[in-house]
């Protein structure tokens, strides 16, 4: 059994994977969002793209199969396990604004920008410089005209999504901040790491 | 009159906006698409971001009323009228690897990635640091599944999409090299500006 990493409502986590190294992103409660950004770990310059993710995949929801792709071309993850089957990368992270412009709260409010950036402050990384995240487990439904709406995930208890490495990378994950993704709670994400033989 | 600008089949340019200017993209002979991002001028760590985008617009098409958003979540742009109605963010300008992984050819092809890149070098843009394109005439279609397939633009000669600058910007366009966005012709794409009084 490989240790079980706990992300607490609302927060994130940082880590480093191997080449071959296998990650598991588990939704422990059923409909909780985690939103992943990844880097090469030995060049913080190359990163996830969205747009080179669904250009070569060739879709815009992502299971079983497919890769991550970086702004370089370059295979990030491969998607090796996909128990729910709804993940994307249609809106950005949630950060201050999105609670200010989009649920109208001006005060405080924890968001999954901020606890990316936080967690990768070890990694040298600039707020700015953080992509638009993967999000697993995220049920962003679209119309024929495109038109987006996001509702709580179909996750159940015990969800996952499997990801092998394709180099080293360094990896940011949240339990998502943001009303909106998970139905109006908040909720841990679990993670495992299994190393390569 | 303004002056129209030219950017040639497989090129590209870049310039300067002021807050309040307007730019016109037109496609001059119909069929043809334009990549287009955004920088703050005065900080080009602020760019325009695809997922802040959708996220705000609640939309994967923008057109007329839309704004374009910036990696800080401010409005960088303002889509003032689009006579075609077809663009979107959901794949990445055309890279050398593009046309090496989806097109099988090994050998040198222009991109849109690189005239970009090109023409920000008087700006001390990296490579790495060019966001996914606003893909202005593109036509992506996406099914009920999210499967994405690239179509010739509905776009007919003298289409426009006019934008107003929200900041002051430099801002990068290009005439598209790739031959799946435009039916596969090359062709090139027109500006004007008009500067706020």
């Amino acid at each position: 059994m490989n240790a079980v990493n706990i992300i607490q409502p609302q927060s994130g986590a940082a880590f480093e994977l191997k080449k071959g190294d296998v990650l598991t992103v588990i939704d422990p409660k059923g409909q909780q969002v985690s939103d992943m950004v990844v880097f090469n770990r030995d060049d913080t310059k190359e990163k996830l793209s969205a747009g080179k993710t669904m250009d070569f995949e060739e879709s815009i929801l992502l299971t079983k199969g497919n890769f991550l792709w970086s702004n370089r071309s370059r295979k990030m993850m491969e998607i090796m396990e996909d128990t729910n089957g709804r993940n994307d990368f249609l809106l950005a992270p949630c950060s201050p604004e999105t609670f200010k412009i989009m649920y109208n709260n001006p005060d405080y409010h924890p968001s999954c920008l901020i606890n990316l950036y936080r967690n990768l402050q070890p990694y040298h990384i600039e707020i700015d410089d953080i992509p638009t995240a993967f999000n697993v487990f995220m049920n962003v439904q679209f119309d024929a005209k495109g038109k987006l709406k996001v509702l709580p995930p179909t996750s159940q208890a015990g969800d996952l999504v499997r990801f092998k490495a394709e180099m080293d990378l360094i990896v940011a994950l949240t339990a998502c901040s943001a009303e909106d993704s998970n139905g109006g709670t908040f909720k841990p994400i679990h993670y495992t790491i299994t190393h390569r033989d």
